[in-house]
């Protein structure tokens, strides 16, 4: 009744965008305050789902149902009396593993962070509670958010990867236990796992939203929400910035609290080259489905044949992913180093691998990679002039067999990058898989972002013959 | 032979700048490395003075003095060895309180973190200890970093404060227990409490120096470093930007491994209006002699009389306090009204009843407070072309009388602002108390203002009829 179809089985589900919707909150809003539904009724179904699947899908590291139970009861009394804090009052989440939580301990995929707990939460976390959202997890995130994998699988095909970092929190609104989850991204960890795991996935505007209280200080880190439908990403935004703000010095997030209903872009960049060649032809097929039924509908599709400044942007992205390895890497030295120095045996063999040639690289190389990144973002902008964003696949393919690797993070990087927001539908499908369609549009511009998101979705979804509508259902 | 003048008396020692120098570490490592001195002996120097003086000025939280001596015996065998890790090494350090030390408790001046251990270094300690420094204690700050004051004295006057936050930082160098120390600044927590204790203090350019695993996530916020010697101040920042670099996103610290000895200024600007109502005569007496001697020296005095942009900075940089308390309000609400409302016996009155001032303060104020903040940064920056930076007071006088109050900021919080580097030289005094000459430089100019600090130091030292030489002691 709220929007969600169950997976039919435990181990192998197969993914048609056209019928996948996942679990979605906004739309049972309008039951809770009719009486006919509430939090805590919406809770035990998210229990059931997750008791169904959680056993396979091992998305949460820990869990406190118990205050998620309280939590929801809280909520229900609220709706009761008419009086619900926000758009996600009652609404489940599960945060990822980052970022602290008062009641759960925050671990990081680390084994030096066993049972470590700080007895506060993060910025997010404290504003999506000063709001009702029921905190029911902390999601698997890999090892401190970069590479080395945790034990979530995919939900939609146990042999692959759900992605990473936000392993967890894709994999747990992709398999329906929950409608939305905090994730961050610093080089592709919101975007892909999103793309892989079915998710609509948003990575706001560097800084929009307050990312302190999490364990990534990295200067392209950017905290973001995964969930099944665009309100709830927007619901769950806007009361993070409401509350807490952006980080510190950055002027937040902007835009209305209601998400547009639909905002038609005018000209969308089409990339030529970054990422072309690691997709699959059949995978690149789903992309210029995509394009020719945006252009159907009126919307222009620029490419670099068309306007030069397109084409030195496409050119320049293909450095996207070198300099923000340089980047951050260079800025890993401080915490990495001085872990490996004090628990030598429990940082992984990969991360100690990558750090050496971290170190190696000079101030001088760094700051020449951050002048080159700000020339980056400055070529895109410039493009705001002419066009209303960038779309694009949001991974290479689908997410890959094996879970030992979380995947081609190469068309995830861009918006990195660029401080861009960016957002990922899943539209597409390749393999029977998830594939999303991604978009990206200027700083800032996150809320017209989301608004021409349901407008493509909407578009896509017709152009696939479901029209579906997002009215509530009854 | 370390440079430092005891103390004569636990409970009153009179201050005159012309005597005073502190207990220096930079001139005794000729000793140390002919084996005429080591780092535990010097250590044990430090010890007596602690235990001398720290009943009466009380900086100190948590020490642990068995990691100082073993880490001190490790610096002495690399002395022997002929192999010191770096000019830090076997320098006793203070860290303030809000920085995560792996051995001893982050307690943040606050009950709500008694005993809070994170079993980790924060950048700025990891890389210290990584040439080798001796970390000795933690010291105290105000309640995370702002007004309520700790328990810690003067160490010229046991009823003055000795300013706030960095206090204990502040007061230990002043009293000759530490040669360093590492404070903070957001407002005026660096430049204030050395102004008070008659410490050499540096504020460097806004990101310098990695304030990773600090607890103030605030825009303004610098990590700095308090000492009795400018080459001692120097040796520390390098060696923390050498290890750990700068805030992620900022290019770090610039210049270069040894400080320049000495940079005559061409011209300084001289304020004329910020603070000068709140100074007395006696104060505003010992800068005009200040500035007179600058001027015999052939710097020349460039104020708003001379310079209709110069007049336009001084009127801009009266706002320096009201724009900067808005923003840090804004940017309070994370963390203190999580902590307010999960701990509301534990948080003062005085920060609870600021919070609900901040509370107030709307995204839109916070955006435009940020606007006026780049405001006058870009008419500051501007002056770079005609002068070397600003010359005024470190504070508008001697340490009030009265532990309750940290004193007034107005003077220390111009740089925080412009998030331009700042350095106070212990030359002049009032109430024969320590007042500090404060010079402010332009963005990433730190090594050159340093170098400038050194001339301008020995220029007034020598006005006041102490030329004393900066060669090592044999």
């Amino acid at each position: 009744m709220d929007g969600i179809q169950l997976m039919d089985a435990p181990t192998r589900v197969s993914y048609d965008p056209a019928q996948h919707r996942g679990r979605t909150f906004h739309d049972v809003l309008p039951d809770f305050l009719a009486g006919r539904d509430d939090p805590r009724a919406y809770l035990e179904r998210c229990l059931e789902t997750i008791d169904l699947r959680e056993p396979e899908v091992r998305a949460f590291v820990t869990t406190n149902v118990s205050a998620a139970r309280e939590a929801a009861d809280a909520a229900r009394a609220r709706y009761r009396a008419g009086v619900p804090l926000s758009p996600v009052d009652g609404m489940p989440i599960a945060v990822k593993d980052l970022y602290e939580t008062a009641d759960m301990p925050t671990q990081m995929g680390s084994p030096i962070f066993n049972g470590w707990r700080t007895n506060r939460d993060a910025a997010s976390v404290h504003a999506l509670r000063t709001g009702g959202a029921v905190v029911i997890a902390k999601a698997v995130t890999t090892e401190f958010g970069f590479y080395n994998p945790g034990p979530t699988t995919n939900p939609f095909a146990r042999e692959r990867t759900p992605g990473g970092s936000s392993s967890g929190s894709a994999a747990a609104v992709g398999a329906g236990m929950i409608p939305a989850a905090i994730g961050s991204q610093v080089i592709g960890s919101l975007i892909r796992p999103a793309s892989f795991c079915g998710n609509h996935g948003f990575k706001p505007t560097l800084g929009a939203l307050n990312r302190q209280g999490g364990h990534s200080g990295l200067s392209q880190a950017t905290i973001g929400v995964h969930a099944a439908s665009l309100e709830d990403i927007w619901a769950t935004a806007y009361q993070i910035a409401s509350v807490v703000g952006g980080d510190p010095g950055a002027p937040g997030l902007y835009g209305e609290a209601k998400l547009a209903r639909g905002l038609r872009p005018e000209r969308l960049i089409g990339l030529q080259k970054v990422g072309r060649s690691a997709c699959s032809p059949d995978t690149q097929a789903q992309l210029e489905w995509a394009l020719h039924a945006l252009e159907e509908s009126g919307v222009r599709i620029v490419t670099g044949r068309d306007d030069r400044e397109v084409a030195e942007l496409d050119e320049a992205l293909l450095e996207a992913r070198t300099i923000s390895d340089a980047i951050c890497g260079y800025e890993l030295r401080w915490p990495l180093a001085h872990y490996r120095e004090k628990y030598p045996d429990l940082l992984s063999d990969d991360i100690s691998k990558r750090l050496d040639r971290w170190l190696t690289i000079s101030p001088q190389e760094y700051r020449m990679m951050i002048d080159r990144r700000q020339q980056v973002r400055a070529r895109f902008e410039a493009l705001e002039a002419v066009s209303d964003g960038i779309v694009t696949l949001a991974a290479t393919g689908a997410a890959p067999i094996g879970l030992s690797s979380t995947g081609d993070p190469i068309l995830a990087v861009m918006s990195s990058l660029l401080g861009a927001p960016a957002v990922t539908l899943p539209v597409l499908s390749v393999e029977a898989m998830p594939l999303g369609l991604q978009l990206i549009s200027f700083a800032h511009r996150d809320w017209r972002l989301l608004g021409m998101a349901m407008w493509v979705e909407q578009c896509l979804l017709h152009a696939a013959g479901r029209p579906y509508s997002r009215e509530p259902k009854s």
